[in-house]
């Protein structure tokens, strides 16, 4: 039952990151290999590098071909509706944070089963949920935005500091559950009342 | 026989990538170790990634000597003779194409190996064949040029779509000999007939 | 007794590479998260690179629990005092040369016992020192200043390649221990001569 849930929740967190990382390609003007690219990263270089990190071969991105099929639908998708996409930015933004919070969750779940400490949990987390977007961004020549600005990368830290208690106290489905609705709920709110961190410098 | 003709592909392939990489050091004006570096990453770092990715340890491009050494090699040749470099642009564009062809046809092989699907394969082969180039782009602060502009990755990913059926068809000599032809011949004509693939954006 | 003192170097010098890369994300105006992930990434990615290279899983900097705390106070440290850091140049630059020989000697020692020759130590020894520093340039949007300038990323390959006879000829402590010596003594050396490696291009 959860795990057909967190199924739906992949797919949905798979496309949205696919089209965020496309729609990011027509803001470079790239080429159509630059789309499809930028859309396959976002949604599935997070979880390549956890794996690549954890020690996961080949990494599950990549032995799952639906995973890469998603993705590529989010760049095609992309390609015809680009121009019908700014009406969708609401919808968008919470597919997004659906994604947020179940790569937080299954990131969270595979560093614990590999015996990581709090903080390696948390690391992990993060790397899964927002390691993506960061690829996108070296690969478009600009800063990450994860570092600047937005309210998007901490949640899905906070996620992993929680996942690790509510793992060793109430079991895998709770944990899971909890930071799923924790991560997404967070960032839902920090769109809504638009915080950011505080700046430096 | 094809083992032997592979190693000498494998080497034109090595060389021509690093002095790629050693020349984009001497337009951005780095140091001496900065041709070394980007030499050495443009040569090596897409099969460091492909064996990293696939729990190939250690690298078989740190692994075997005379790898690294062949990269050194392009290094010093493009700081001896950059002056005459320009004279040699279609002798070095046609030992590219070599190269993209030979790496994409080893790294395709590896990936079946560890029994990757499809588009697992197709993956690996073109990480293989053009990461090296990524990390010589990013080390540069620029965005990868693959996803600009020329059809240069395209024949990697083709290639790797190639060698899949093919190997389970005819086995692995033929499915590495053919997606090495294929990939180098149909670079050429992209440079022949100036293909690119259609921006976006 | 050499173990203990190591502990104490690479102490000092994952707090010091926190603090610079901390210090970058304030020269670039990042949030307070970019404080930390650029502290953290300049301390220890760098170690995480060289053990998923390596096949170690999970990367002692993650298992290790005192490291990623360690980078964190570094990034507190840099928060509350970054007025007063100035002054402290000196005081980091020596802290700064004390990890880069620290990490050059681990990174070698861990390569060697992978069995890599001696190139590939004295490619794991740089990635292990200069790796850190490398992705906070990258995540700064910059061209790594290992590539364009100082005399910084030149010892830790030299460190490895002095490391490898040593390590078969007198062994582990005396190579670790001389190579420790040699990289920071030659980088502070470097500092105070004001060398550099001539420019190309």
């Amino acid at each position: 039952m959860l795990g057909a849930l967190l199924s739906v929740l992949n797919f949905v967190g798979i496309i949205s990151f696919s089209i965020s990382g496309s729609l990011k390609a027509f803001e470079k003007r790239l080429d159509l290999l630059g789309v499809l690219v930028l859309g396959f990263s976002t949604a599935l270089a997070g979880g390549i590098i956890r794996d690549v990190m954890l020690g996961v071969f080949p990494p599950s991105n990549l032995r799952t071909i639906s995973y890469p099929l998603l993705a590529i639908l989010g760049s095609f998708l992309t390609i015809v509706f680009h121009k019908y996409i700014e009406n969708l930015t609401k919808a968008l933004l919470i597919a997004d944070a659906i994604g947020l919070g179940t790569f937080t969750a299954i990131g969270s779940e595979i560093a614990v089963e590999h015996n990581l400490n709090v903080i390696g949990v948390a690391i992990i987390s993060s790397v899964t949920a927002v390691g993506g977007g960061v690829i996108r961004d070296l690969l478009s020549n600009e800063i990450p935005i994860v570092l600047r600005k937005d309210f998007y990368a901490t949640p899905t830290i906070l996620g992993g500091l929680l996942f690790y208690p509510v793992y060793y106290v109430l079991g895998s489905g709770y944990s899971v559950l909890w930071t799923f609705v924790f991560v997404s709920t967070l960032r839902l709110i920090a769109i809504f009342r638009k915080w950011e961190l505080p700046k430096v410098g």
